[in-house]
């Protein structure tokens, strides 16, 4: 399969287009966890009771589509391969424990793959609404229009004291979880993350990986999202959020001027360089490409390189995650090939940019 | 000045010319020290002592002139500038010594710069001799060629017991010393140097760095060359030099072989990610420049870069050095300035490159 063609089918549609800041704002993600009433959590269901609400999900769908799904697709976890899986986790469109753990698991999933349902993962039913850049309110409203739809033909687990209930306490309530991909490597050149970060704690947001709980900031990339769910109404936890991030971008925008002031050359010597590593090496492991991408987006973003569009480096991100990778390889691979792999996939997709950097001098 | 005007007449003729052996051997060089009769020795000469020698030996020049030197320049070390003399110096065609240390110090340089007759340096000559690649007789040949026109025209110092006199005993008797520049990253990156170079010693060679005594080993570059003068023939000291390159040559190709066998992919890595490094980097110290181009050579050797002629790396070796950046700049230039300069030029000059990375995986 020729590179470019993986690549229409691998990388997800939302994920093309420029969304709001997107020089620092990677992605917006709201999810909404809900139960049915009458059946019991998935973790004490048993397997018919499981299938019971994938059955009872999926006929909702066919009843009445929303425009947004009408294209979508049901997909069993029990059909998917290990590998298949695996690349449904590393595009974000699944969580590890739908993929792993998860009984008579399913996803609903949206052409674009912007909407995906998950069935049966800790909750019921978990929407999540995925958009480019800054857009939590659009994906807000999104994911609540999915959410009036379902309630329209299901009956939620509901208690006037706690609102929506859900398997997690830290759920119950609201059941919203907004969250942002933000991009800070100007901050953390500039050692002042480890300022900010537990500031953004204190004000009830959590700081994490791209890959959630416990996985490490790959690539200077950071998920800031709301820890409370209960005694905040959907509103201001939104606001809350978009308020932090909008300092986030603020500070982050401060320090790459000033970066560019104090040590341009500096700056533009690392970003270089880490393209002309990434555009040459054989052997290239997956925390090192992160890095070096995060090096060269902040150059594409910055405009000290030109010629290669900032989307690649996106792209990359996602591609050079190992279920990507082996999806490539069609077959299984171990660490070393990968590494071998992921260093041939992005020299290849680099050289797929019209122009080189020997033009773009 | 344009890089490609500036090379034209930076970089000696002899270099653009590929010699035997030149994948491992990049040049061959026969000194010869002569002191003439009925003058002190350099150290102990007055000024018009050390100008009597200069004029002697053009008196000889212009009376008979051999072919190589027809279109030779005398030049003065006073008619330069400390830039200029820096350059001549980096270039193998003066010593530091004279450059910096001499009373009347000059050169009779040849058109095409192989051949360097100091005068007033430790002795009052040193017929020199360069050659690419393996060439050490013929270089021994053209110098002693040039050493018999010159002692048919001047009174040599010499004694029937001890041979040739000169400043230092070490160069007493034949006078000569020859010396061959090799590459050796192959035996550095095994670990078989630090066995090799002591058992190279023991035989009665010496193993430097590219600048002579004392001057670190940049780039896996070495300088073999005898230690003895005395109590031995030419023919004798030139047959042990050569056969003991040959050896380390021989030594060379076996670890290069190896480390194909059995770390191709790790080689190419390294290799690949110098050339990216060395096309991309916009600040690089002349020791990390010496060391990736060592390794761009090597690649190029070993076939596993294509597209890029190997003497751009000697070239780049030579132009990358302090004086020779500041000559290309004009003006003098701090340490920070040069590592700058030293990377855009290492880009023009891989640019000037026909074929791009690219086009050559």
């Amino acid at each position: 399969m020729s590179l470019e063609h993986f690549m229409q089918n691998a990388i997800s549609e939302w994920m093309r287009v420029k969304g709001p800041q997107s020089d620092i704002v990677f992605s917006s993600r709201v999810r909404i966890a809900r139960n049915l009433a009458g059946l019991p959590f998935p973790m004490l269901s048993t397997q018919s009771q499981a299938e019971e609400v994938v059955r009872r999900v999926e006929e909702a769908w066919k009843k009445e589509r929303l425009a947004v799904l009408k294209d979508a697709e049901l997909i069993r976890m029990s059909d998917l391969t290990d590998l298949e899986k695996r690349v449904l986790v590393e595009k974000h469109l699944i969580s590890p424990m739908l993929a792993e753990e998860s009984r008579n698991g399913a996803v609903l999933l949206s052409q674009d793959e912007s909407v995906s349902i998950m069935i049966n993962e800790e909750d019921h039913v978990r929407i999540q609404v995925l958009f480019p850049g800054l857009q939590l309110e659009k994906a807000w409203k999104l994911a609540s229009q999915i959410d009036d739809w379902l309630e329209s033909h299901l009956t939620y687990a509901f208690e006037s004291d706690y609102g929506y209930l859900t398997s997690c306490p830290t759920n119950v309530g609201t059941g919203i979880r907004a969250s942002v991909m933000v991009h800070l490597p100007a901050l953390a050149m500039t050692q002042q993350l480890n300022r900010l970060i537990p500031a953004i704690t204190q004000v009830g947001l959590a700081v994490r990986g791209i890959y959630g709980e416990g996985s490490e900031a790959l690539g200077q990339l950071y998920q800031v999202s709301n820890q409370v769910t209960l005694g905040q109404s959907e509103e201001e936890i939104l606001d809350n959020l978009q308020g932090v991030v909008r300092q986030m971008i603020e500070h982050e925008q401060i320090a790459r001027r000033r970066l560019q002031e104090m040590s341009l050359t500096q700056l533009e010597d690392r970003v270089h360089r880490s393209y002309g590593t990434l555009a040459h090496a054989r052997i290239i492991d997956s925390n090192e490409a992160m890095k070096r991408l995060s090096d060269v987006r902040l150059g594409i973003d910055m405009g000290l390189i030109v010629g290669v569009s900032a989307n690649v480096m996106n792209e990359l991100m996602v591609m050079t995650q190992p279920g990507f990778l082996q999806q490539y390889a069609g077959k299984r691979l171990n660490a070393e090939q990968r590494d071998i792999r992921r260093a041939r996939l992005i020299r290849e997709r680099l050289a797929m940019e019209q122009t080189n950097d020997q033009q773009t001098e």
